[in-house]
């Protein structure tokens, strides 16, 4: 398995680099689980795919804690064939669509219920991805039934799926949308935009 | 089939909302071809699958014209089982896998290299993903060799793809890429990041 994620953070301020430097800090408690690398469109991030939505809400939050518009973006990744399994990858727990449906959305409730706030509030959309197999379309309906009952849904747009609230449980039910839908050890991917501070109410 | 996209524009300046709103007159040219709406995260476009990269092409231009370092962040999908047929969004030409992957990638090539230059140097990077299919993997690897022949082809990066060059071949390589693999009339969509004016160097 090789997961991981390439996010990007976008501050709509002048001090977009001081705001981008002082909020990538918030990864160092991170750094001795995943890999971390910057380059001038994003920033990778790789490792355990249970480590990757907390590593990208702290990064948010730090950055949005002064009250500027930021918005981070990130393109997250299980499974890829296409890159080299990785040890460092290694999931704590089981991945993907393990047990029933039904099952497997209760879980996914439960730990979102239990999902520490951060204070923060932000309005979130993103597609998810569940590549190879046939069944692609049962997978995402298994998880848009999720995302109704996670206590954040927003509501449906076209071609993804809005989710609002405290950032905590946000990226708490991206994350369970990551981990238990779509094939065990399958690739799933997700595209995700979380805005923070927005001066347009939705 | 029903194409469109998500997209976002983040300029990092305080005068972001300044910019947006001017910027997404950019799009009135399109009006009659795209269906537009706007909301607190993104502007959804919908319509012929080749009228959205000169649209969002159009947009980045407009936006990063005075220098300020802008991203457009786009989440950009056709033939999604989940929309409703439309036929507003009915392509001018066949669309996806049709023919031999070498005469597609020659098609593809010729296309981006007739291509206007727009005078804006952008890098991109961005996610294909060729849904319900059991072959998706070739087509990606078909659309990679495609890419490397673009004329703007970056790197490889960890779960994405780099471009960079001119915006005008860059959207064109891109929409090459949308359009010309993937199942016909099947599931596509790419997640991308296009950026202007960094201050960072790659």
């Amino acid at each position: 398995m090789y997961s991981g994620a390439q996010i990007s953070l976008y501050p709509m301020a002048d001090d977009f680099i001081g705001i981008i430097l002082g909020a990538l800090r918030a990864l160092d408690p991170y750094r001795d689980r995943l890999r971390i690398e910057t380059d001038d469109l994003s920033t990778l991030i790789v490792g355990p795919p249970e480590n990757l939505y907390p590593a990208m809400r702290d990064l948010l939050v730090t950055a949005a804690g002064a009250g500027t518009h930021c918005v981070l973006s990130a393109c997250i990744s299980r499974g890829c064939p296409g890159e080299p399994d990785d040890p460092a990858c290694t999931p704590s727990t089981r991945v993907g669509a393990h047990g029933p449906l039904g099952e497997r959305i209760q879980d996914a409730c439960s730990l979102v219920a239990s999902a520490p706030t951060t204070g923060l509030q932000v309005a979130a959309q993103f597609s998810h991805y569940p590549l190879g197999s046939a069944h692609h379309m049962d997978e995402i309906y298994g998880c848009i039934e999720f995302l109704k009952a996670s206590g954040v849904f927003g509501r449906a747009k076209n071609f993804c799926t809005r989710l609002a609230g405290d950032a905590g449980p946000v990226f708490a039910t991206l994350e369970q949308a990551f981990l238990r839908f779509g094939a065990p050890e399958g690739h799933v991917a997700i595209d995700l935009t979380v805005s923070a501070n927005s001066p347009t109410r939705s």
